[in-house]
């Protein structure tokens, strides 16, 4: 086993960013390096007492604004970059990070699959991470495993796919005022719809690199993609921690998009998101259904929870990264996700 | 894309290596080079004409009894093997095929997780697969993929793993004479524990490797396996093609077994296998769920159908064991598991 702890730095700690520092503190054989945040609320302060966790025998880790103080070189294996949604605006801070030698595990969304948007910053990445002998890799719950990455894997027991249906029903209620604005909770159904033809109600991303995953996987050719956002509107009173829809307003956003492969919809896709589904007769959950040969019908209820599966499966795939040989990878390349219950550097592959 | 087809042997062309060959010969960039098998039935007969399918522009492939005559030097890039459920019985074939130079993927339930059982031939499999630049892989349905490697991937979403109960029941009627045998299908309960004491029903093969590949991935320490086998009693007449139970008699049996950690039944394993379950009252399915953080509960109705599933994983698992660096590999190794549906070619990595 690798004497030496695996060092991570974490550039951006909001929800995603502060929860994966808790879980790596929670697991033995991890050192956090340092932590990059401009919220004025944390810099300055030791991550410690923003998490409100005992140091131990830690080093302090004082949060600051300049990535360039807070990874200096050598200083870390890997960074977890929680910062966007879209390659773009993360592609500079992936490059950054890449040129001084770190791997890097982004939860930009579009980063689960950056080919299907970003095909040519994605072959930049692929050739700076192999100049700088790292690896980059996009993942989240969703996209990055629940609507692909277990199509995927459960396909591996077909002999024929013929079509594929994938379905995430979720329930917002968890979570903060950011999402609640962000996917229109509490909006009258005009306001949606105006804020939908402004493009400022965000819904779903990732439906795209979704479906392209998944058809690069099988090694179908995606020919055409669309995809729909229409309001969730109740027929009562729903109240959350942080939302409110009255009846007639808008409880959540419905998204559903289609993937098609020689003419036909070959892949279907469906994510409606809303707080108290309950109270719209909706049971929350993942569904994948394949046609082909055999059939398979899949379910997992209630929905694996968006926030603690991202932060676990970025967490989870830090030693396949590690040991990956250099360059742009997504999950389609490494091995098969688990979580970690023993020290993380038995896993570690001597050489690395 | 690579020009050359991939070539494949097929070792053993019983239910599961002549499905392997027709589902290899529906996809595109395969060529089948060779396929031993002892049965003098087959021998010196065209696979095609065995098989009932027309030959198209392939070359004839003739059945012999002898591998060497199958696997002349540099005759094919990979050798399905399945002939065997033990390692040890299939190591001496394995040896043969990798001092050759050839990839194999043995069907043989221990070969799934062969470090379970055989430690020394585990060892000595990798060091010839490394000494002669190839790799080799166990897998099947199960053990292989449903009550293991699925397990493993689903953990993947979670921070926290406390304990696992996997479960597979399924049917036997689509099954022939020898499984009904095997499984002690129509016996009286008298004459089924007789059997049981004698050890000649097989039941199933391969809770001891499903449940180390679980521990080892997620990085517990498996200290203590038990399994158990008991008969599925009918209450009332169950026929299917090739089996039939009395009321009174025997439909099945059923498996359970327990993987301790720390102390305590961390895995909790159950794999009920009868003819005509909806006689029983028995719902068919693939069960997964994991205690944790979150809690994890995963239904796949009906279960997936064992002799195509593993017909299907171990043709969709070529292109990574080609593109494997050498040595033994188990699932845990590779990329996750997916469907052939293009050429194959397009899968194999350059430099291979």
């Amino acid at each position: 086993m690798r004497k030496e702890f695996v060092k991570i730095a974490i550039w951006g700690f909001g929800a995603m960013g502060s929860g994966m520092a808790r879980l790596i503190l929670s697991k033995q054989g991890f050192e956090i390096t340092g932590v990059c945040d401009r919220n004025p609320a944390y810099v300055g302060k030791s991550m410690y007492t923003i998490l409100g966790i005992d140091r131990g025998t830690h080093p302090d880790v004082v949060v600051k604004a300049d990535i360039a103080e807070v990874v200096p070189p050598r200083s870390c294996d890997l960074a977890l970059l929680c910062t966007d949604s879209f390659t773009a605006k993360a592609f500079p801070k992936i490059k950054w990070l890449l040129e001084r030698g770190v791997d890097v595990i982004s939860t930009a969304e579009e980063m689960a699959y950056p080919i299907a948007r970003e095909p040519e910053l994605s072959r930049e990445m692929d050739r700076i991470a192999k100049e700088n002998g790292v690896t980059v890799l996009g993942t989240g719950i969703n996209p990055g495993v629940m609507m692909d990455l277990l199509v995927v894997m459960l396909t591996g027991v077909m002999a024929d796919v013929a079509s594929i249906r994938v379905s995430r029903i979720n329930s917002l209620s968890p979570f903060g005022e950011t999402v609640m604005e962000e996917q229109g909770v509490g909006l009258t159904v005009a306001s949606f719809e105006e804020k939908h033809r402004n493009g400022t109600i965000a819904g779903h991303v990732g439906f795209r690199e979704s479906s392209r995953m998944m058809a690069d996987a099988l090694g179908w050719k995606l020919e055409r993609f669309e995809q729909q956002m229409a309001p969730i509107v109740t027929k009562t009173d729903r109240k959350s921690s942080y939302g409110f829809a009255a009846a007639g307003d808008v409880a959540g956003v419905d998204m559903t998009a289609q993937g098609y492969v020689d003419g036909r919809c070959a892949i279907d896709m469906r994510h409606p998101q809303q707080i108290e589904p309950k109270l719209g007769n909706v049971e929350t959950g993942d569904y994948i259904d394949i046609h082909g040969h055999p059939n398979v019908a899949m379910a997992i209820t209630p929905e694996i929870d968006g926030g603690i599966g991202t932060i676990a499966i970025c967490v989870n795939m830090i030693p396949h990264v590690i040991n990956a040989r250099p360059g742009l990878k997504t999950m389609l390349d490494l091995p098969v996700p688990r979580a970690i219950m023993g020290d993380v550097r038995v896993r570690i592959e001597a050489g690395e």
